[in-house]
């Protein structure tokens, strides 16, 4: 079951810039910083009620935000739903007929575990599942 | 000030399609549709947690839905954060130097007052701004 929208992911070029950017916009400053090295990205976080605006930067040529700036520009990158139980989920998704990116969850930024699915079949929006670890 | 992620506006070329889809996806069925005529849209929104996702259908070629699918294709269009007062937060904004697309609130979907921000001072992100109207 999806509980939450947990976060939005917003690819930036300079997450310095989009720091002070989003601070202004959201009247709050980032809470924390964070790389995730397997990833190729250094993030930011910022709490809106119960939701985290995410800003992304590319830190190799080979990240897929880098990747995704150079394809379509800054801007929304992708949507996360927290879930209860991702193994389930995962499962459930998989039988409805979602491809997912990746078949065991993986660690990501904010201390969770996380499962991409394709966005070939959502509408082309980049759907994350997170589920915090304990 | 922006209390909350409102809802997240997803561009879909068949409302019924992504309807089948996303209940699929969220695990539950769109709780209304509405057409907003003056915008050119028909309009599903899915609750999650605290948190709406709205599927957005254009009605019309000139429908600004119909152009970004064009250019853009299917995908996240625009990101709403709910505020307390429109008029206060859209003058804050105002003098923070991002550009109001609308210089008066207008009426959205959903019993809204609503204000969107240029994506060019945003990163590329599409923001809305909503107040509920009583």
């Amino acid at each position: 079951m999806m509980t939450q929208v947990e976060h939005i992911g917003i690819a930036v070029k300079d997450l310095a810039v989009s720091n002070e950017l989003f601070t202004k916009l959201l009247g709050v400053k980032p809470y924390k910083e964070e790389g995730v090295a397997s990833e190729g990205v250094m993030t930011s976080f910022f709490q809106v009620g119960k939701t985290k605006i995410e800003l992304l930067e590319g830190t190799s040529p080979e990240s897929p935000i880098t990747k995704f700036i150079e394809k379509k520009g800054e801007g929304i990158h992708h949507l996360a739903f927290e879930v209860e139980n991702i193994y389930t989920e995962m499962e459930r998704l998989k039988n409805e007929g979602f491809t997912l990116l990746n078949e065991v969850p993986k660690p990501g930024a904010d201390n969770k575990l996380v499962c991409f699915l394709h966005p070939k079949g959502t509408n082309s929006v980049l759907v994350e599942l997170c589920q915090n670890i304990d």
